[in-house]
């Protein structure tokens, strides 16, 4: 069997994009100790070219037709599949014509996904509001547009980063309940359907995606001290303890609800594989805090492996190379470890 | 002039506040490279002997007259204001009769740091349902008590940690805007006049109990991503950003409103004083996972110091020794500093 083959979307030309892709490829081609996979890019040839020439970086680029072997990793090397710019770009000038251009390298990943041609998509970012301006008004980003691509009702935004060797070095991995929402919307989006279904696709893909027997899950509560009793809330009692009731009753090891502020101490973390914490700012501090800020954002429950990087686009720095490579490091790397597990695979 | 004098009360007897004053007496008499101060215990000699006995710990236990002078710390003797108890106690049974003797433990400490006699006090856990059932319906904790006991209106809530050697190794510090609240009553409680008073009693602490001639502090949005521009909630743009707005004019140097997500990274907080979080779980998950558990509860707005262990009273735990003093010293450490940087002491 050939090794995995990632699928990187450059993401938006004008951002940091594909300078992260063309830093990617004069480090390591892959850390040591990992399996190997390989990696192509998607994006305009001529635009990685342009860029790399900004960067100072010699960086071959290898326009790939589609059904071409996709050649291992060489430092220095960059395959790509090809997708052709709208219009010329300007390193950190948004354009709306190049927004269906991010669109495109989002389908070709997705139909490389789907027919097995690529084990995972690894997305840079794009830039919402230009996809918008280009005319599709709906966007809310890529999450979102793999989901209804996928058609497919609800997927689980998850996080995950290594934890520092002196705080056990093992993976750390918080998905969230909510994601998105006004911090006052957030109470009266918790409901036993929703949680269950957060719960149950986070415990499928932690099997499938990360080849986990029987995922060890701890939940945190909505309220500080997890309602302390119903003290500081009701939430625990009406709905998030007889949810989890019920699913472990369906054979899920779900633990909690926990006080979020007592649950992410290392002694307690090394029992679990993931952390469901209730909303955005509950889970993802302290999950960027101890990733030294390189973490990967992974979608569960669609029916392909996807990975990203958890910063923006960061059009300020397009083309100045003071950027850092450890987002998509990371990106890679969960993506690998998922697209080795994945059915089919191994 | 002698060492600053730091009064640790012990809290509730039946818990494990008596246990982790004896545990820290056959420790270090203080780490190295700290300055010297002196701890003096409040709590009732018979049961801290008792408890000695139980742990087999061979620590002798100074009963001190209150204006005898208390000497300098030498492992292995625990000097002690005497409070006599009301009741006998067993280890992990709960006992009204000796609510009245939780409350002269804090009456003492006040009182002594009130006249000058000490300069800090240090709180063991207490146990808030045992002292409304002792009579004290109105209780709800440590420091709503020592403040009404002060005859003020407010106080915040911070707390601390020591960062590790890898991570920098510097203090993190993280007050709260709002504290013990369900989670849906937070957005309505964040208001402007309270914004300004937390943040005016955060820079005016750091500045007379930690000796910071400029605090720099950051504030955290309320809503994910700070709000982003109003697309997730409308509080920074109507509340936080004219508060600090104004706030800023009058000279303090408060940065903000940040999203929480991001700022709680290595690099950003190496230019930092404190960080204001909003509500309870946006701030402590993060603090208590840098410092492995091990941090210190601090009330600022007091006329006193006054700083606490951050759990509770681990009532099956008493008498065990299995419990870890890395608070305690923590808070000892803390109200050290906030001792020797207060005006008057140096």
């Amino acid at each position: 069997m050939n090794e995995p083959l990632l699928a990187l979307t450059t993401g938006e030309p004008a951002g940091i994009g594909p300078d992260l892709a063309l830093m990617r490829a004069v480090e390591d081609p892959f850390p040591a100790g990992r399996a190997p996979v390989r990696v192509v890019a998607i994006g305009d040839p001529e635009l990685l070219a342009a860029r790399a020439r900004q960067l100072g970086l010699a960086v071959a680029i290898e326009p790939l037709e589609a059904q071409a072997s996709v050649p291992a990793p060489r430092r220095g090397v960059l395959p790509v599949w090809p997708v052709a710019l709208r219009a010329p770009v300007t390193p950190g000038v948004l354009d709306p014509a190049n927004g269906d251009y991010v669109l495109e390298l989002l389908d070709r990943a997705l139909a490389a996904c789907r027919s097995g041609r690529a084990q995972a998509m690894v997305t840079a970012p794009l830039h919402k509001g230009v996809i918008i301006e280009a005319g599709h008004g709906g966007f809310t980003g890529h999450t979102e547009y793999l989901r209804d691509a996928c058609g497919i009702d609800a997927v689980v935004m998850m996080l995950a980063t290594q934890l520092p060797a002196a705080m056990g070095g093992r993976a750390l991995r918080i998905a969230l309940a909510t994601t998105h929402l006004p911090l006052r919307a957030v109470a009266d989006a918790i409901s036993e359907s929703g949680l269950r279904r957060v719960l149950v696709i986070l415990d499928t893909d932690l099997r499938r995606r990360f080849g986990i027997a029987r995922p060890r899950i701890a939940v945190c509560g909505l309220n500080p001290h997890a309602g302390e009793g119903g003290h500081l809330g009701r939430e625990e009692l009406d709905i998030i303890i007889p949810t989890l009731e019920r699913l472990r009753g369906e054979g899920l090891d779900v633990a909690g609800p926990w006080p979020a502020d007592t649950l992410f101490t290392p002694h307690r973390l090394a029992g679990l594989d993931a952390v469901l914490a209730m909303y955005h700012d509950q889970g993802l501090p302290v999950l960027k805090f101890a990733g030294f800020g390189q973490a990967a954002n992974i979608t569960l429950g669609l029916p392909i492996v996807r990975t990203s990087v958890d910063h923006g686009t960061a059009l300020d720095l397009a083309g100045s190379g003071r950027i850092d490579t450890g987002s998509l490091r990371v990106a890679l790397t969960v993506a690998a470890e998922m697209a080795l597990a994945a059915p089919g695979t191994r």
